[in-house]
């Protein structure tokens, strides 16, 4: 590390040895070739695909700073990257490839897609194999062959789980269609991080019309529902040991979980919907046992140490959410946070290696 | 209070003379001719407001025992309630007009069960005025006329503001033809409730595939996302003494708030939307200094006292939700809640009498 980048550090108070590994659990990256063909989608008229064209044609067109900034970085996969996470005092970075990744291309181009970018992904990985980690790419418009490739990242690879970036042309992973994949993370005992994406048209609107559609306050309803449809569906007692991560503090669930568990028993013992069928548990024990979260976008100490306390200090890990949210004072911030010793090495290292199988 | 009632209460731990009064916040009743016309609305084939009809047509048409007690518990506006609220130890209730009131009637209708709902509410506080007070409810499909019908609720009836039941035909607050409204509100020193209905056919279907429209999450999302609209609108720069309530822990802004603060300062600086302007303050400090809000629906210390911990304990008032929520046990757990004796006053009783001039 240079003197001045040293001295950047320590203006911020990121501690150089503060005890811990810290681990950043949701960073985002993009191959270039990737990001071209949303490009191209993007310049079709018949592309229709108004939640997506507002937000990817925001962060691949404006000449704002921000876009500008995020759009570049996401292609870093080297040096560059390494320099940002010293600046910013993260030891390791578990990767996958930013939002909607594949799941906004056709079946034929999104499984081709998924391997070329875990192929790049290990790469990197191999390279910097102290520094980075990721997560497999999978294409859920096909999901035997989605199950397939997490097999493969995992197995030759070693990636250490799938991401999932909410919704598949509008369809969740509650329907019993994708359950290859589930059944293949269960077999894989390595977990599925579900992350949002732009919002399907069928809830886009009103949020869109002011704005509110993005990583401002839209991702977390639709990714926090997303987790929902998953868990009243009855996929976690098909799959009892499967895991997922949701981020941005948990998409606001940890806050709900009262209120769930409440109207979900009522709608159950009312037979509001037929698809309400009764659980092995309540919506909230699956929060607490099969669902770990991460603060992306939530460097917020009040925030999280009341995940941790309905949660568990076991189940809450540290993300930083670069280079969308790259902003070094947070570490500070997090460093700083009034909790142990051990609940703090828990959050910013050992519960991501235990997840992670790190 | 009878032996058997008495006997009950202790039972359930909910003391007798806790050292405040105890005022439910959101508690809702409806007319039965209102519920009568949503019968005949619900019976028209041409009728097309699918969330309307998979929630009221629940509430109104299931023989579960939750629709049944919910539907006739809505009309008691008399010593049945009273009752109800002794079982429960609630000294006071403040009424209002169930969701979606009259927001989903045409205008005339609109404004004629609005004005008529007001007369029997205010009827009722006469009769039991240390037990009932209530809000007035009001057309936003005819702003003019909402603004008239607030000013004589307010000054004619003795009602202590508006309850709003979030949109109206898909439309929202912060759109300025509603402003009216708002400039009624604040010109009359009352606070307006904001309330979670059916959500609107621009976002229902993703929600109600698997059940998850109404109170266990889609309210919430749909409401949190109205009051965001209002405040990334400038509408609360316009009318900077105006202030809102809502219930349900605030529908999860407190737990959103440094997300949403970050995200719309970016957003702002990108000029990603025409409509993301500069405001006066952060979104945060909207919430934290014009919107006070309530427990209805979340019973739990955790939650309320994270929210009473980042917005002040000013800010937070106990609500019920009664019918849709009659659960006595809950008051016996608030009671127990681990703050001090004047937060506690502050929560059943204080902020009340300050936020609803009572």
């Amino acid at each position: 590390m240079t003197k001045t980048r040293e001295k950047r550090r320590s203006a911020l108070r990121i501690r150089r040895k503060p005890g811990y590994r810290r681990i950043a659990t949701e960073e985002a990256w993009a191959p270039t070739e990737m990001l071209e063909l949303y490009m191209k989608l993007m310049a079709k008229r018949s592309f229709d695909e108004p939640g997506f064209r507002s937000l990817m044609g925001f962060y691949l067109q404006s000449p704002s700073e921000r876009a500008r900034q995020v759009a570049e970085r996401l292609q870093w996969l080297d040096e560059r990257r390494i320099r940002d996470m010293d600046d910013s005092g993260i030891d390791m970075q578990v990767l996958a490839l930013t939002a909607p990744g594949v799941q906004i291309f056709d079946r034929a181009t999104a499984v081709s897609i998924a391997k070329s970018s875990n192929d790049q992904l290990a790469e990197a990985v191999r390279t910097w194999p102290d520094r980075f980690t990721g997560l497999a790419a999978v294409a859920p418009q096909d999901p035997p062959a989605a199950a397939k490739e997490l097999e493969r990242a995992v197995l030759k690879l070693g990636l250490k789980g799938a991401v999932i970036n909410s919704h598949t042309h509008g369809e969740y992973l509650d329907d019993d269609k994708f359950w290859d994949i589930l059944e293949a993370a269960e077999a894989l005992n390595v977990p599925i991080y579900l992350h949002p994406r732009d919002l399907p048209r069928t809830m886009l609107q009103p949020f869109v019309e002011r704005g509110l559609d993005g990583a401002i306050y839209g991702f977390g309803c639709e990714t926090g529902l997303h987790m929902l449809r998953i868990i009243v569906s009855g996929a976690l007692d098909r799959f009892p040991k499967l895991r997922f991560i949701i981020g941005h503090g948990g998409e606001a669930l940890p806050y709900w979980m009262y209120r769930v568990d409440y109207m979900h028993a009522a709608a159950v013992r009312s037979k509001r919907f037929a698809s309400a069928k009764p659980l092995k548990k309540r919506p909230g024990d699956y929060l607490k046992e099969n669902i770990y979260i991460t603060t992306s976008g939530m460097a917020w100490a009040p925030a999280i140490m009341f995940a941790q306390s309905v949660l568990g200090v076991d189940r809450v890990l540290y993300a930083m959410d670069y280079p969308y949210q790259f902003t070094p004072a947070e570490v500070a911030a997090m460093d700083a946070m009034p909790i142990s010793a051990r609940a703090k090495k828990m959050f910013f290292q050992s519960n991501a290696e235990r997840v992670f199988n790190l």
